[in-house]
């Protein structure tokens, strides 16, 4: 395993991912898509490539960690796109959140190329990277994720197997963001509702955040939604609404209806139109904030 | 603080926090409308009388922990109702989660008796009740709370005080409870989606409720989703149905939309409807799976 | 039939359909909480009265337009509600739209008093209660209905008769504003997507209240929200709530899910929180117009 | 005006409108992917093609009816596509609902082809068709509208203008059918509102669609809906499914939330899901009968 990896996507938890990879001393080549976010890893001992196919070797591994399901075309299979050279025994290990069908057509493209297309979407934002505390849920190809495993080691604190559709992982990460966007909302008009009835809503969420939902969500969405203050954007509204877009997507394709799911979008929505898409996505307490008449 | 004190209504949770009293030493009269509940706290070392009236002393102090509105106001103002007796300088320390008018109303008639009536819901289910480690949320009379404090103390691991308006813990209550039939809900769609898509449902909810919603609710009520099975009832649907009920009573009351909420009490009502009345609450559930066409 | 009717409640809606009984040659008395009222009716032909008591005659009949539950049990059994004076042998005609657990009562009360309660409550606006125009609901003892059968002519151009019941004309008319509450809904939000993707709302109502939707209702809502005026109030908006929350009430306590008009009820319920209380209830428009960030 | 006109897709809707200007003495060439459909109207007079492109003539005429956007595409734009054929000068009616990025993408490369593309969605079902008297909504080209105007004569009673915006009639369209779904949604939930609380449904509809609600939709939708009868399908659910999608997909792309709309899709996964795809769209009913525990 002295191959060099490629970590193609530097972002806010790109970044972070790429650095403890460094540090627990793998050889990496780095790629961003504006080529300034490279220079302190490239401090840190990594290597840059131009492009991403420059980025992998013949065989070798890449991480993605992109924005969306476009970005993740573009550096895979764009002019500049890094799957022909990656080619026979390489795998992808594809760590962004995409659709469904997009993680499909991702799996059958590399298996006509000789490769394996792995979803490893992570659960825990910015500091959890930093400290290699991610949780990753997988899933694909059973031969290479055994051989790809010990990669996940310094970035994770739990890793899930998911089995072998390549699309698994990615559907378990979807409705993940779907728990916490409804978890968000149920904040929000929690708050609304006791700051209405005379309650300080700051106290209220700090018993329950310590009590019944004494977990990382409720206290990062309920620190902020409690005091209103939805910076700095850990993950943008504009993003959230994009994952649960995504989430309605894969569920009403395959019959299931989420009216929570549902509701989610249509507050985000709300939200971004209020202004706030670049806010992080807990803004979406505005929208309980203004049916209850409540000033900001 | 040698004063006999009354505890009326021996419930799933009436019961455990009875017997923590006397376990920590306290004189205890206890009363239950069927009165076969009470022998074990009696073998225990408990008083038992025959009405709410007569388990209380003048200027005493009281708790009750009953199922609902009018069961309260049967306990303290019907024929054998105890506040009469209870009278001036006593304090009633009512636990039950009940409506913010009921609870203003007591407030008021307390009062005039020259009785204090302090709302004291607690947050935790009978496990959490029979290890003294339930969350209180208090409001109402300072000297009144002020008096009965070391009374919470064999209870709970964390008292949180709300102020001097007696229905204000109680509209946290109310919330809290809202924001537990939100997380039901997420779970139920975000397991109806999974599983649909092809992915174990019981591995989705053990990543998730180990991550990022580490905390008791996502664990006991993912537990039950997960596996769809609804019994033990903690909570008898009917029971979280009356609550959300009074959770939008009172948002409506005060101006406050509650689209969550609103969503929560249709999907109750179907359970109900579907005859899961008996089980759990979170056989909410029910509904989540139905609309996927999952058969259970 | 030459008995003298007594007909209470003269607002919008009993103004007019009292003066088509006067105008059909009945013999009437009126009687209003703000005498005022009176005069137009008075210079009519109509006799007045001081309370409720005095406009009924033992045995005769009475016609009840009030606004709301409250209202209807102090003029029926207040300190000078008119049902002991009407006592055996005389028919309630109560045109209100009224709680489905008031009408029950009343009719159980009005039985004890040997009197006949009837639920007829109207389907129309003021313009077609001038015209006579009004559609009834009818429901309650058959022997009742068939005496007054006559004076329901010069009110309305149909009566539909929903059998023995006293409540089930009631939840009839209860559904309808619900119905109607829909369809401001729709149409509000219908608008807000064709003016934000360019099209000019007027045009689209315009075609649509000609043809799929070529009905009252959609023609006077579809004109005030295309054109987002909400005056005059046909029906205020604090009352077209109201509404929403018995038909919610009835719903719910006989086991019926209702989503949409739980949606309803938010819209509405963000409207009055939004200032609208006064408006027409149409003006629930104004969270499908927020929502897509038009400004009026 | 005596060129040949093309007419192609000859379903529920097509036929009966190619007849109509066949009846009004228009020269007519026809073509449907399954031929056997095009024997009556040949029967009748009309010209029959093997492929679209052979049907239409260049800087000629041509209505399309098809079922959905890829079908759309695929008679303009496939292998046999007529509009290479069409070319300059020619005018491409077209009367399908599709979706507002198919009808903007659609605009654009007809005006590359020096032809016009002009929505011209129609409101009715097949019978308004057969008598020539639907609704049709049109915008685009204002030179093209003026030339095919007289086309329309014999379909329709009235016709719309929206503008030049090529999408802007099918963005009507499609807020026209929302509109349809939610009149379905209301007549579902009040029904079973009346029957669970007694009264008869039918009776209940037949008053509402004869005074307040006296219009094609409530008549329609309300007979099926009040005897649970979801045959014969004039639309399919699958395909109110697809158009409410199409609606929420211009919404969402335009930042207009409509909590309704996504209700009535929620709705439609539902009967979906519960095996009722062919059945008429009315037949969402069911989730209301289920939510009510009404049997059918």
């Amino acid at each position: 395993m002295t191959d060099v990896i490629a970590f193609l996507g530097l972002g806010k938890m790109g970044e972070p991912m790429a650095r403890r990879l460094l540090e627990a001393g793998l050889p990496l080549t780095v790629y961003n898509r504006t080529a300034e976010k490279t220079a302190a890893l490239v401090a840190a001992g990594a290597t840059t490539a131009d492009t991403p196919a420059e980025a992998v070797s013949a065989g070798g591994v890449v991480f993605t960690m992109v924005a969306n399901d476009a970005a993740l075309e573009e550096v895979t299979l764009g002019d500049h796109g890094f799957l022909n050279r990656l080619g026979e025994g390489g795998v992808h290990i594809s760590l962004s959140t995409i659709g469904v069908k997009t993680a499909t057509h991702m799996g059958n493209i590399h298996a006509k190329a000789g490769a394996a297309y792995l979803c490893a979407p992570v659960f825990g934002r910015p500091p959890a990277a930093a400290a290699g505390q991610l949780g990753v849920a997988i899933s694909g190809d059973p031969a290479a994720k055994a051989r790809i495993r010990p990669l996940l080691e310094p970035l994770s604190r739990r890793v899930d197997d998911f089995g072998d559709a390549p699309g698994a992982a990615n559907l378990v990460k979807l409705a993940g963001n779907f728990m916490i966007g409804s978890a968000i909302e149920a904040l929000a008009e929690a708050c609304a509702l006791v700051e209405k009835g005379g309650v300080d809503r700051e106290a209220f969420v700090d018993l329950l955040s310590n009590t019944l939902f004494d977990c990382p969500v409720y206290k990062i969405y309920g620190d902020g939604i409690a005091q209103s203050v939805y910076q700095p954007a850990g993950m943008r509204l504009v993003l959230g609404l994009k994952d649960i877009g995504l989430v309605l997507d894969a569920a009403h394709g395959i019959g299931v209806a989420m009216p929570l799911g549902s509701l989610v979008r249509d507050r985000l929505i709300r939200a971004v139109t209020g202004g706030h898409g670049e806010d992080d996505w807990m803004a979406a307490d505005v929208a309980a904030r203004e049916d209850a008449g409540l000033t900001s």
